[in-house]
C-alpha cells in the first residue's frame, strides 16, 4: 500500500434532471480511494454504518484496496442526499445526516502506517484530519489534505493548525476566496501557501485547477465534456487520481513537474467520475482507454 | 495594412474600488486595433464626434493605425460609465449614450479594402458588422466576428445571418449559454459551429478560453494576474492580439494550430490590457516584455 486515504464514506442518494439513483457509493474518501487505486496500491480509514452494502465493500475489495482502517459501527453509515439543476454547477443539498461519521475515531491500522507514502486526507472534519495525520506522522513523504466551506466557516482554528502539518492544501476556488478574503484566485492560491503548505491546488471545476507552489505555477484545464451525467466526487476522484499517480513515481520527493504531470492524470479521472452516477465509471476505466484521454488532453492543452 | 479592425470607438469614464478616470479611450474597435496593431498593420473603421480628443487620435496614428475609416461626425462620441466591484467580475453599467454610433454607417476606405487579410468585426450591432462585412467580401482571406448578450437578444435574425459570411465567431461564456440555450460551454461551442462559422472561440475571462474547430479542440487558460486593475476591453484586446498574430503569419490559410498559438498571443496581450486603465500598459508593451510573458506562459500551461 502507497496512498492512504482518510475521509467519509457515504451512502448518496442523487437526483440529476435526467435520472436518480440511492444508496449510490459516495463520499471523500471512497471516491478518492478508488481514483488512486487506479494507479497505486492504496487503503482506506473512514467508517460506515450496519446499512452498508456489501456491493460497496465488494467493489472496494474489488480494487485490492487495504480496508483495516475503515471502522464498523452499530449506527447508520453518513447519507448525503442532493439534487442537480439543469446547470450542473447548481446543486442543492436536500439532506445531509451524518450518523455514524458524527462520533468517528479515526484509527489507521499498524499495516496501514508501515506501507503509507502518500497519506491523503480527503475531505473530513478538521479534528479527524488531525488525528491520521498524527498517527502517521513521519510516516508518509507527502502529506495533502483536502477541505470545504463549512470546516473554513466553523472549524477555522484546527483547520490553520492541520495547514503547519501538510505540503499541499486542495480546496475549491469558492474555499479559497471565502478562506483569503479576496476575490482574486491567484491572490488567495498564493496567501494560503504563506499559511504553512509548500503547494496549494485550487480547482475549478469545469474550468480546471491550478497548482501554486515556491514562486512556480501551473494551471490545468478541465477535460471537456460534452455532457456531464453527474459531477458529485468529481474533486475527490481529482485529488485521489492526483495522489494515486504521484505514488506510483516511486520518490520521496517531488518536484513541481511531478505535481503538475499528477493534476494532469487527476483532471482525466475526474472526467470519468462525471460521466456516471457514483464510480460506475471509475470503476470500469481501463488503462487503454485512460491512456487515450490523456493523449487528447495533451493535445487539447498545445500551442506552438 | 493586413488586419481591419471595425466595431465602436469610445470614451469611457471608469471606477474601480481603486481608482476612477474619464475620457479614457475605449471600445471594441479601440482596443482590438491597439492589440492587432502590435504585431501587424493595422486599419480602424469606426466614428467618432467633435469631442473626440486630440490625444487618442495621436495615440493610434503613433502605431501606424490606418485612420481612412474613421468617420468624424458632428455630434457627441459613444460613450461608456462604469464601475467595477470589489470582484472585478461584477461590472455595473451606470450610463451608455450611442450617440454618433446610432447613425453610423460604417464606410471602409479603398486603401483598407485592398490591403485587409483578416477582417475583424469587433463587437458592434450585427448589422453595422454585416455592412463591413459586405464592402471588403471576397478581400480578406478570413473573416471574425464579436458580438454580446445584447445582439444576440435584440438583433439574432441579422446576427444569425452573419454566422454564415465568417470563419470565426468569438463571444464570452456567458452569452454562448445564452446563444444555444444550454448551460454546457463544451455543447454550446459545437452547436454555434453548426450555425456556420468553421470556428469558434468561447472566451471565460479568468479562466481562459476556448477554440471549437471540426472535430478539434484547444483550451487557453488565462495569464494568472495577481491584481486586475481594469479588466475593461481584455475580450477585444485578446480577439484584436488574435487577428495580429495571424496576419503575422503571412499565410492564406490557417491551421487549427495556428489559431491555438495565436489565442496563447491573445492571451498575453489581454493580460497587459487588465493592468491599466484604457490601453495604457498595452501601448507601452515592448517586444521583449511580450516574449518573456509568453514564454512564462508556456511554462504556466506545461505538463509531462
Amino acid at each position: 500500500m502507497s496512498v492512504l486515504v482518510s475521509g467519509s464514506i457515504a451512502l448518496d442518494n442523487v437526483k440529476t434532471q435526467k435520472a436518480a439513483k440511492d444508496n449510490l457509493l459516495g463520499g471523500s474518501a471512497s471516491y478518492a480511494a478508488i481514483a488512486s487505486s487506479f494507479f497505486s496500491p492504496t487503503g482506506i480509514c473512514g467508517v460506515v454504518g450496519h446499512d452498508f452494502p456489501e456491493e460497496h465493500l465488494n467493489l472496494l475489495k474489488s480494487r485490492d484496496i487495504n480496508l483495516e482502517g475503515i471502522e464498523f459501527s452499530a449506527g447508520e453509515t453518513f447519507r448525503w442526499t442532493g439534487e442537480y439543476m439543469e446547470d450542473m454547477n447548481d446543486r442543492e443539498t436536500l439532506e445531509v445526516a451524518l450518523n455514524v461519521l458524527e462520533s468517528w475515531q479515526p484509527a489507521v491500522s499498524d499495516c496501514q502506517k508501515e506501507s503509507v507514502s502518500i497519506n491523503l486526507l480527503a475531505n473530513a472534519h478538521p479534528a479527524n484530519q488531525h488525528a491520521v495525520a498524527d498517527q502517521v506522522e513521519g510516516k508518509a513523504s507527502f502529506n495533502i489534505a483536502d477541505t470545504m466551506d463549512l470546516w473554513i466557516q466553523i472549524s477555522r482554528p484546527e483547520l490553520e493548525g492541520l495547514l503547519k502539518k501538510i505540503d499541499l492544501l486542495v480546496l475549491n476556488d469558492s474555499e479559497a476566496k471565502l478562506m483569503m478574503d479576496t476575490s482574486n484566485l491567484i491572490a488567495a492560491g498564493k496567501q494560503l501557501r504563506e499559511m504553512g503548505p509548500k503547494y496549494v491546488i485550487v480547482k475549478k471545476g469545469e474550468h480546471g485547477a491550478m497548482l501554486f507552489g515556491d514562486g512556480e505555477f501551473f494551471t490545468c484545464p478541465a477535460f471537456p465534456l460534452n455532457e456531464v451525467f453527474d459531477p458529485t466526487g468529481a474533486g475527490d476522484s481529482f485529488i485521489g487520481g492526483f495522489a494515486g499517480y504521484l505514488a506510483q513515481l516511486g520518490k520521496s520527493e517531488f518536484s513541481f513537474s511531478d505535481l503538475a504531470s499528477a493534476m494532469a492524470r487527476g483532471t482525466i479521472v475526474a472526467s470519468y467520475a462525471c460521466e456516471s452516477f457514483s464510480t460506475e465509471k471509475l470503476q470500469d476505466l481501463t488503462h487503454e482507454e485512460f491512456n487515450q484521454r490523456l493523449e487528447t488532453f495533451r493535445s487539447y492543452c498545445s500551442f506552438s
